[in-house]
């Protein structure tokens, strides 16, 4: 029943496609407009509750600041690639290795590559210092992010560039770098959550050993789309995701490489969750496993839609998805369940800091 | 680990009794402070990371108030019923049915019993008003809520009663009663997030045409723990089983009656995407599937562990789950991923707006 039918019944296009040229600046349109002054008319008196519930539930206040509303894309259908690499000790080859992926998909069609959690470097702490590069310096420091820009560019597509082991003054991040149609470098998300998980006889592994946790959520406009990065981790904390939709996201993207212990337990669920909670797409993309490596990728990179449902997936052998994305698909499942409009907040608030702190509104 | 340092500041019980009206102020002691006082160092020395982390991400504040510590309950283990019961236009009927499954459970040791949401009516806006009762004035005027009582004190269990129409003054609610084991009503949810959906062609309800939505979230002490209570379309909204968890919850209860559309698309997702992401139990209880109702019930009553792994569930046709819960799992799992000490309250903080003001803490 998933998918069926639903899906079909929009067939136009409720997102246009222009794209008034965006730095992600929060306004505060929020006052929301209800439908629902039916009143119910049977036997009994007439309830006037539609228009006391609104007035007092104050949906806008769930999100602090207000949600933004769903911008107006620049494309509303495009193909999405998921390169789920194979992973070496080898730099240099997985560079290359990365690049042959990403065109193989443009050729194909894709306007948008989501690489790996890690991919220039074999995940593990006594291998971030080494394969780290310092991407603000660029050019010879930073060869990773060098061929990611002229892939973008030459194939005029954009990337958001997985992770990789970034070297910065004296710390190390886990960073994503999103590059855009041009070359440039739109964004870069610094992993916000690190990995410091312990369960014993399974899976332990801390980050925080090497890595730095970065400062700010991090959300870009591309030309597939206004996209809420997180990187691994991050997808566990839904407030996150949250933060992402109330900034008008359409797409969350987590490079990520779950384990053989989380990876069955909670990879899909999360990806799920997130899409069917915020209402919007969400991509993962994992490395290939690699079983002799002291980390193994669970793998399983997956797209999923605003209703939670998985649109494309996959095992854990080298391979690139390539699926269509439709954000009209967002709206529809926004009107069909909105709950925009049905949250309480007059019981409870997300504040998202940043935001609120950037825009000095309440 | 949970409430280890920061959560055992606030040791006083803060669940609330009474609601101070509210106005819910920002403070915006916004200025982000970063981590990032770990120098990184070749060979690993030892770093204080998650001192330091802690001091400038203030987990704590990720939740306001901050989450209190997970209370000792009272039982580790026991066993809990989902009276997944079939529901007729025969109140009398349904009233008995209901009590015989509750005695059965007991006799196999149940102590604690939920039922589906809506069991002693017909799930429609016609038949709400028609089978309500007036819970709060009990006895003959409402029948189905003094058997809960009897069978409660009789058998000494706890019940999580599902929940009926109540008729208060001239409003109808959809109300779950909480019974103790001496018979007493212990709580009563309102479902405070009225069904109102619109999926063209597949499913359209609005309960807001007879139903007056609930004014705050329940959580209850029970000799079984602590429960946080939702009704159906209440577990679509993932602030409320964060906000019961950071009240101390060991067990959401959810009784609910997904249907043929969204029943397969996201009944068991939404079960354990609370569970998992609240490291907590997560009980489900619906009605068993009449193909002959207008509207016709997904079944798949489950209870979901603080991993978000099913532990049982079943299929749509009438049957009573009998499982264990042992609430020691829930402190190992969050041992595992201390999501609670990874939290960034210097992102985003999830506001209680009802404990809030009832605690008068920040």
């Amino acid at each position: 029943m998933e998918g069926t039918g639903i899906t079909r019944l929009c067939q136009r296009n409720l997102l246009p496609t222009t794209n008034p040229s965006l730095t992600c600046r929060f306004f505060s349109d929020s006052v929301i407009h209800h439908n629902s002054f039916h009143n119910y008319n049977r036997n009994f008196p007439k309830f006037l509750v539609s228009a006391t519930m609104e007035a007092s539930f104050k949906p806008e206040e769930a999100r602090v600041p207000a949600a933004l509303p769903l911008p107006t894309p620049p494309v509303t259908k495009f193909k999405i690639a998921l390169c789920q690499l194979s992973v070496t000790t080898d730099k240099e080859r997985n560079i290359a290795h990365a690049q042959q992926a990403i065109e193989d998909a443009a050729d194909k069609g894709a306007q948008l590559i989501l690489l790996p959690e890690i991919w220039n470097s074999p995940y593990s702490n006594d291998s971030f210092p080494v394969y780290a590069e310092d991407i603000d310096a660029g050019g010879d420091a930073s060869p990773s992010t060098r061929m990611l820009s002229e892939v973008s560019r030459s194939r005029k597509i954009t990337i958001i560039g997985g992770s990789i082991p970034e070297r910065s003054g004296d710390k190390l991040y886990n960073s994503c770098c999103v590059f855009g149609t041009d070359g440039k470098l739109l964004a870069k998300h610094r992993k916000i959550h690190l990995f410091d998980i312990d369960i014993p006889g399974k899976m332990t592994f801390k980050e925080s050993r090497t890595l730095t946790a970065g400062e700010r959520p991090t959300i870009v406009e591309t030309e597939v789309g206004r996209i809420g990065i997180g990187i691994c981790y991050d997808i566990r904390f839904q407030e996150l995701a949250a933060i992402y939709a109330a900034r008008g996201a359409h797409l969350l993207c987590y490079p990520g490489a779950f384990n053989m212990t989380t990876g069955p337990l909670h990879w899909e669920l999360l990806q799920r969750a997130r899409a069917a909670d915020c209402q919007l797409y969400v991509a993962t993309c994992s490395p290939a496993r690699d079983g002799g490596s002291s980390y193994v990728a669970w793998g399983h990179s997956t797209l999923v839609g605003p209703f939670g449902e998985v649109l494309v997936t996959t095992e854990h052998e080298e391979t690139t998805l390539i699926a269509e994305i439709d954000y009209s698909v967002i709206e529809q499942r926004r009107t069909y369940l909105p709950f925009q409009k049905q949250r309480r907040g007059d019981l409870y608030q997300l504040v998202d800091v940043d935001r609120l702190n950037s825009t000095g509104a309440k």
